[in-house]
């Protein structure tokens, strides 16, 4: 073991050094105010909890990611949470049971046992929201509404951001009576686009000729907002739970028409961890490959913990959204303030710097004989005797 | 796999619910800016890193606190932290390489594999600070100074502060050419003051009668501030190492003086996780057994990093700061907004709640036939119409 291999982080696992970390706190404390505002309550659900509880009625996809340990204590086996929101929804059913609409909000570590995607951190820090007992799409709206103000607090710009809903899928194969296997082959073929090998698995496969060709117009079904009224036109006659979910994109569209940002429309996409069950979302900027923030609709997940309740929200990895912040507001720099070996000019120092931190001033105390770098110690001034009076003076 | 089974969460790990959580979150911002106006520096250190960098230069005892996980990506053991020191030490040592003193500070969660204690939390969120560079004990005491000023603003009173030296045990040994067995004997019996058992081992195992008689008497030199005097008096003619460490102890008790603590002093105690070097020390309130914080010096866990650099902090955990907090400040309630369909005056709604929420209150926005509750919603107050114009009215 040399000393360089002791430096090495695993790959996807990344630390915050100063400067960026200030940027990644004051983000965080921005966000969670505004959550707060808009009556999100904050909670710190657990870094662990038994796989039993953190992946029921979640998706497989969240099983993959999740590391397992033994509780020396139990024999069980525990997970380290890999996603927030369905401990959320444990809270929600279990620890708070309120009977009205309830919105939680939280910031904490997960972590992953592989990157989600290229370049992409294995212990981000997600941050988001959380809207249980509200099935309307007002609920929606409103989460979503938060994931661009939660953006554009971080300064970035020129978002777009992709909508799709569960359901048109799964409406259109409710009667269809595929096998599981069956299923996730079409939904393979219809998440990649590939038109012509859905042709193909279509017509050896689906015998009712209006399912056939409902499904072979899904992967033209992505673009701007045209795409809705082709999807009404395509799509009618379709079940019921299809238009619906056509209406609901409809109302979101119209709801966030006045934001700046450009929306993105896929009928065929279902993004995600599998457990969502309506609308979904993600939201991205140009020259960044990886979502800033995503979310959708998932009224199952709190069936596992005996409460199924409407539910949706989003969350958003904070470090991701730093990196692509417009916002380089320097932080405020501090004064430093030499020693002295003087018992009586070390007493009159000890006095002035407790005024000044009382101040919020930022006041480095210096050590006798110490290396002094004031660009280390992120000093821009100096406290010192002029005169006989203490005074702050700028460094240069 | 019964839903109630699904609500459990593993013994010491522990969730934090709204109102509890909201307090947590005040403490840690009101701490991290204590700890800027002081000149720390915040970092953010990953969650897992390979055990061989987690767990380099720190003791046995925080090996066995630490969870393996394999890396799927290398095939290597990484760790889940279990204390975020080691963390700091690297990136002082290594990401930061500042030549001067270095100030850092964190706050996250740990994960312990078992409880350090009886009812010890097994997921507790250490905040600290870490102060690099700076040899002389002008450093510990900064960094005590920062300890019982974070007590203090979490509004805890009656504070002991538990003091120890390293080095008069391990000054004391230097020269007696114990194995580390036998030393690791010696140590538990003066832990455990079993002075009796103390005297007979030290009969069958340390020949020199002045040694014998300076490890006979620690268990002793436990209580106030006498104890000082006391030691000076019964170490008389001890080596140069251990007379220092009582001088250092008296250095800190004079600067502490002022303060409002109670200090006591054991100069036969060695806590920690074995990678302290000198000054050791510890607060606790009356009646809560665990310690809400504790530190002390570790001036070479940077050496397996290839940069040994004296080193000195402390750390608690924000949940037990919290729990024994007096300061019990209700959080500002809210305003609830009912829904409206009519679309003129969702409009008007709007617009007023735009502006309650830009002046900072918090705004909770109804459903169309949503249950309300306003306890629920923690609200006091609502936004009503009153002879054509906004206002807001106190719920009773």
């Amino acid at each position: 073991m040399t000393i360089a291999d002791r430096w090495l982080l695993p790959d996807g696992v990344d630390e915050v050094l100063p400067e960026r970390a200030q940027v990644v706190e004051h983000l965080r404390r921005q966000l969670l105010d505004l959550y707060n505002c808009w009556g999100y309550d904050l909670v710190i659900p657990p870094m662990v909890e038994f796989t039993d509880s953190l992946l029921s009625g979640s998706g497989s996809d969240l099983d993959l990611m999740t590391f397992r340990i033994t509780d020396q204590l139990s024999g069980r086996m525990m997970g380290i949470r890999a996603d927030i929101t369905p401990q959320t929804a444990r809270m929600d059913a279990h620890s708070l049971r309120r009977e009205g609409p309830s919105r939680l909000c939280y910031a904490g570590t997960v972590l992953h046992t592989r990157p989600r995607g290229p370049l992409e951190s294995r212990t981000p820090i997600s941050i988001g929201v959380e809207l249980f007992g509200e099935a309307t799409v007002a609920a929606d709206i409103e989460v979503i509404e938060l994931l661009l103000q939660s953006i554009s607090s971080a300064g970035v710009e020129n978002v777009h951001l992709d909508l799709g809903h569960v359901d048109i899928f799964r409406g259109l194969l409710a009667d269809a009576g595929l096998s599981a296997d069956s299923e996730a082959q079409l939904f393979d073929l219809v998440q990649r686009k590939a038109a012509r090998e859905l042709a193909q698995w279509i017509e050896s496969n689906i015998s009712d000729p209006q399912l056939a060709g409902w499904l072979n117009v899904l992967p033209s079904l992505a673009g701007s907002v045209e795409v809705l009224a082709a999807a009404r036109d395509k799509l009618a006659g379709a079940p019921a739970a299809v238009l619906a979910a056509v209406a609901q994109l409809e109302e979101i569209v119209t709801a966030i028409a006045q934001r700046n940002v450009t929306v993105y429309l896929d009928l065929g996409e279902l993004p995600g961890y599998h457990y969502h069950t309506g609308v979904v979302f993600a939201a991205y900027v140009q020259g960044y490959g990886k979502a800033l923030g995503n979310g959708g609709r998932y009224d199952h997940v709190g069936d596992a913990f005996g409460r199924p309740r409407p539910a949706t929200g989003f969350a958003c990895n904070l470090k991701s959204l730093v990196s692509q912040s417009a916002n380089n507001e320097a932080a405020k720099l501090g004064i430093f303030v030499a020693h002295s070996s003087n018992p009586a000019v070390a007493e009159q120092i000890t006095q002035q710097i407790t005024e000044l931190r009382s101040q919020g001033e930022r006041v480095v105390q210096g050590f006798a004989d110490q290396l002094v770098d004031y660009s280390e110690l992120n000093c821009d001034r100096a406290l010192v005797e002029q005169d006989g009076s203490w005074v702050i003076q700028k460094l240069s």
